[in-house]
């Protein structure tokens, strides 16, 4: 792993030549991506991988139209059949979180994961305490998913929301579960996995890891960090297409944890249509109804690109990107950085403050610069290591200064 | 609305004229049928709707590979944006079930559905009553999302199961909500959706109806029965593919019931961000999380089949197909037909036990005849109107009493 060590602003030709050394130049290929734009928003919805169009022409045409019901057990030998998909998509997470295939089930929303998760995690907290504990800036869903659950539950719980910086501070006894975004959707500022983890089993608290800006953007171990359950998101940095299902992943030691959404595709044997649930084996018994086979496929597709992928050197070079990024634009008097400089403490994106945030976002996009605007005045921008390139975040950089400057004149 | 007279034995000559005069005849050609296949499993997994390739084809590459993120909001003014696919497919199914599209959220699996639709209709039950009412033979799924409800509400319910005729007798002022499906996945036997509704309105119990197998077999009318609570699958008789996303129904008069799985694709205002869960209107407040894009837009252009069909020509074509199979499969002393006679006590599909069904079922299958075999000795037959003739239910018939002989030598 060689974290390339940029001047304070390099120069196109220095760019040009890492990207001509860059370990994981071949991987731009292997996505399609549209003419004369750069896109700094895979953290949003990633790009379409170029395997996934014949992938889904199969599945539709042979496996839904030609053989029609018989695709869910057809080709099981070879592991094809649609009801193996969940695990198979399962078994290709399984080394970019850090988990074993049997801790993972695929299907659902994250925000529909989230109240698995969270519902199984109250169900193994210690007993009595009534705290939910959170990032204030979580991701609204995450936050909306507690409150309803809370609701359903009487109000039992306290959804107690307090800075990130002062999430360890608020590990305190009364703290049932601490559910909480690994990187920040806004600000790209990354959260210690591990430590805090460490920190909230020494209270006694079960923690819930949202990975949506995690997985697929860098190294995640899950097992190494004794995280209890996680849930992450199909289609930001894993690149399953808009909507894509997400996943939970619940720690082999609360597998028995409860199983709120019991469906039919849950049960140890679905086609016993039996009156009583009886769990699957495993986390595949959080799967509840019948999978989203065309976007599940697409999902699977998808992530056969992470198959030759270094996850060592995804990580460096989202830092030399997002460094590079960060030094090119620096000095602007409007943008205001608010992602950490610090590496470990640092998603795969960079974030800054402008005044004039929304109306900057539709210039640089209107320039063929994909970012986000998020309210209220956030400028962000994030960078998929496998397609997007160092000379991308040089040209981005001079769309973000020259739109800067703009609004300045 | 004519519903064919049938002879006992109808000759193939008499099925192919019902066939020339089908006013429904167009229809078959708008879907893909696989050659030397006679589907009568479209009660399990819809068949592939003609226009559905270059739907998701155009979805892939334009929309999601070409213009990215950017299509969450891309041609709203036309409705093409993808924010508002879950109300278009929601105005889509309206007619079809007989309700507004501000009453159906679209989108999650049957079973995330029906835990929405029990969560909101104990919130607006009698208070104080414990009881949910269901069907002993209801759909697994439905009994174990209501045995997972009720695990996490402390077993604070009793999940009264009776078989479906003494359902009247069971409506209580005990029951909280009656929770059945309207017809029997495995004898096809249709319950009378407005009478138990009223019954139940009677003693003070709220309902929630299955319509797995009804919406798209025939003319559903939730506002004239007064149903209160509704779910339904989109991968049946709606033909959206392979775990399609399916809907939920809240009558009007119920949108302000509980939103258990509360999460951002339901906030009044997504992009807001707002830390604190405020519902969208009507029923778009029941989604959940991000719209599964790719599986959806199937789902949105497979129901345009329906845009030009007579609801009422619909259904007398599936009991005129119904009754064409029963009279020809009638006298086979090892097939006991389990599907009532009486129009009004009948779905779309006809059922017969028989002592080695399974083996049964796989010599049809291998026959170019594709039912369903169903625990534990049902044989099941689902007849679509839109794409299953006169002229395939005899052949169908002939190759059921062809096996069934075989099995008797």
């Amino acid at each position: 792993m060689t974290t390339p060590v940029l001047s304070a602003k390099p120069a196109l030709s220095t760019l040009l030549d890492l990207d001509a050394r860059d370990p994981l130049q071949h991987k731009k290929a292997q996505f399609v991506l549209p003419e004369g734009v750069i896109y700094l928003d895979g953290n949003s919805l990633g790009a379409l991988p170029a395997t996934v169009p014949a992938r889904l022409e199969r599945v539709i045409h042979q496996e839904w139209g030609d053989a029609l019901i018989r695709s869910w057990t057809a080709h099981a030998q070879e592991g094809r059949d649609w009801m193996a998909l969940p695990d198979r998509v399962a078994a290709k997470l399984a080394p970019l979180i850090g988990a074993e295939a049997s801790e993972i089930s695929v299907g659902d929303s994250t925000s529909v994961n989230l109240f698995k998760a969270l519902t199984a995690a109250l169900d193994v907290a210690s007993p009595g305490r009534r705290v939910i504990l959170t990032d204030a800036d979580n991701f609204p869903t995450d936050l909306y998913v507690a409150q309803g659950l809370n609701g359903l539950l009487d109000g039992r719980y306290e959804l107690r929301r307090v800075p990130a910086a002062e999430l360890s501070a608020h590990l305190t006894t009364d703290v049932a579960a601490m559910m909480v975004t690994e990187v920040d959707y806004r600000t790209g500022e990354r959260l210690d996995m591990a430590s805090l983890t460490a920190q909230a089993h020494a209270q006694g608290i079960v923690t819930i890891w949202d990975l949506a800006h995690s997985a697929g953007a860098f190294e995640v171990d899950l097992t190494a960090a004794r995280a209890d359950f996680a849930v992450g998101c199909g289609y930001k940095y894993l690149n399953g297409g808009p909507g894509a299902p997400g996943y939970l992943f619940v720690a082999s030691r609360h597998l028995q944890a409860r199983v709120a959404l019991s469906g039919w595709m849950g049960h140890a044997d679905p086609f016993e249509m039996a009156r009583d649930y009886t769990p699957a084996k495993d986390a595949r018994r959080f799967i509840v109804g019948t999978p989203t086979v065309l976007s599940l496929s697409a999902l699977d597709t998808a992530l056969d690109v992470f198959a030759d992928v270094d996850l060592k050197q995804l990580r460096a070079k989202s830092l030399a990107l997002t460094d590079t990024f960060m030094a090119l634009v620096a000095g602007d008097p409007d943008l205001t950085l608010v992602t950490p400089l610090d590496h470990a403490r640092r998603g795969s994106q960079v974030s800054f403050r402008h005044p004039q945030a929304r109306e900057a976002m539709r210039r640089l996009v209107e320039r063929g610069v994909i970012g986000d605007f998020r309210t209220p005045d956030i400028l962000r921008f994030g960078f998929t290591p496998l397609y997007v390139s160092y000379a991308d975040v040089y040209r981005a950089a001079q769309a973000v200064l020259d739109v800067a400057g703009e609004l300045r004149a």
